[in-house]
């Protein structure tokens, strides 16, 4: 049993290892976008084959923590919980490397705009990732519902970037390219606060048995 | 012991209904697409509860497999990679959805083009998600290549709908929103054909112990 907790909490401790990797590659990601420092795409490109390693040394604690033993009921739903959101975390890893390869294919380019919605927009998705991860090592479902909150002020951004980007490209033919590249990072960040969002649901119904995922009225009602 | 081998065939038979509804959620998006009528969207629209109901069915006869008994070491890994392949079909789902709404965005838009490309592309997309299931509840490694090597076909398909989509857009600025949503489709196209790629690399390790999804020398070797 000793060793099953152990096991456990090394499970937490790798999981909140590999969401600080995805962090930090969407920091690097839009730093590299907002100072045109390629340094920084190159960091984020290394990074990924460790988060990639990490994936896989998690789903190996995770199987083998389920076959260990005979996990209590409570114990099971964590670690089916922790497979999926290892999942999540890889997937997002995958959308940070699209956007540092964004970030070098717009090095070159005169900047259209002052792209402050775009930071503003990874700021809360890197928030939305720490916040996931910390709500689920706590099983913290009033924490996992404030990133809910969040998803939906990152899909006003998205809207109002796509918004801008196309009147843009609609004046300024030449910019096209340009402002479809940008159109794709915010797309990446949304997709990142997406799977923000699925861990925040995991979380929630973990911890209250409240299947928050494709229940529209449960995901918006806070506890008192 | 009984009990176990009828809800694991249980399990598959869910997934396989699962994929069947994803990928006629596909077909009635193009449909609706391609002959401009909305009729077909709502048929995708409301078999998304179906999906999503599903989604949470699926968990719980996968928790309830893990729970009942210790499973062997080679159920364990078929139930862990049934709850990972659930999620996948869930966003495959999604993307269905969002396909669906293009396709009714586009509904009062002359056609730009005649559209060869994006049925062509769906069409690869849906037989990608047919044949992830199949090798999955078969345990068919050869037939989950075949669908690693039709990712490389969606790619090249997506990068060319792309090519001349933008080349449209900049030379007539007044098609700029209806190629958007052409190139969301392409997009969507591509997520749906990601998600069958992640499944068939987990049916890739399941049957042979070769993890595929970081090493892209060993997913295009395929067995003599």
């Amino acid at each position: 049993m000793r060793h099953f907790e152990a096991e456990l909490e090394e499970l937490k401790k790798r999981l909140l290892e590999m969401s600080g990797l995805v962090e930090s590659a969407i920091y690097r990601s839009i730093l590299a976008l907002v100072k045109k420092d390629p340094e920084q795409t190159n960091l984020v490109l290394q990074n990924e084959g460790r988060i990639n390693q990490m994936q896989i040394e998690i789903d190996d604690i995770a199987t083998g923590l389920l076959a260990l033993q005979q996990p209590m009921a409570k114990d099971l739903r964590f670690i089916t919980s922790a497979i999926k959101i290892n999942n999540d975390l890889e997937r997002m890893g995958d959308h940070a490397c699209k956007l540092a390869e964004r970030a070098l294919s717009l090095l070159n380019e005169q900047p259209i705009r002052p792209l402050i919605d775009i930071p503003q927009m990874a700021r809360l998705a890197e928030s939305m990732v720490r916040k996931s991860l910390d709500a689920f090592v706590k099983r913290d479902a009033e924490l996992a519902r404030s990133v809910l909150v969040s998803d939906d002020a990152v899909d006003e951004m998205r809207d109002a970037i796509y918004d801008e980007l196309v009147a843009y490209m609609e004046q300024e033919p030449s910019t096209i390219r340009q402002c479809l590249d940008l159109m794709f990072v915010a797309r990446n960040l949304e997709r990142i606060a997406d799977h923000a969002t699925n861990i925040a649901e995991d979380v929630v119904f973990l911890v209250e048995g409240v299947d928050v995922r494709h229940h529209a009225e449960v995901r918006n009602v806070k506890p008192a």
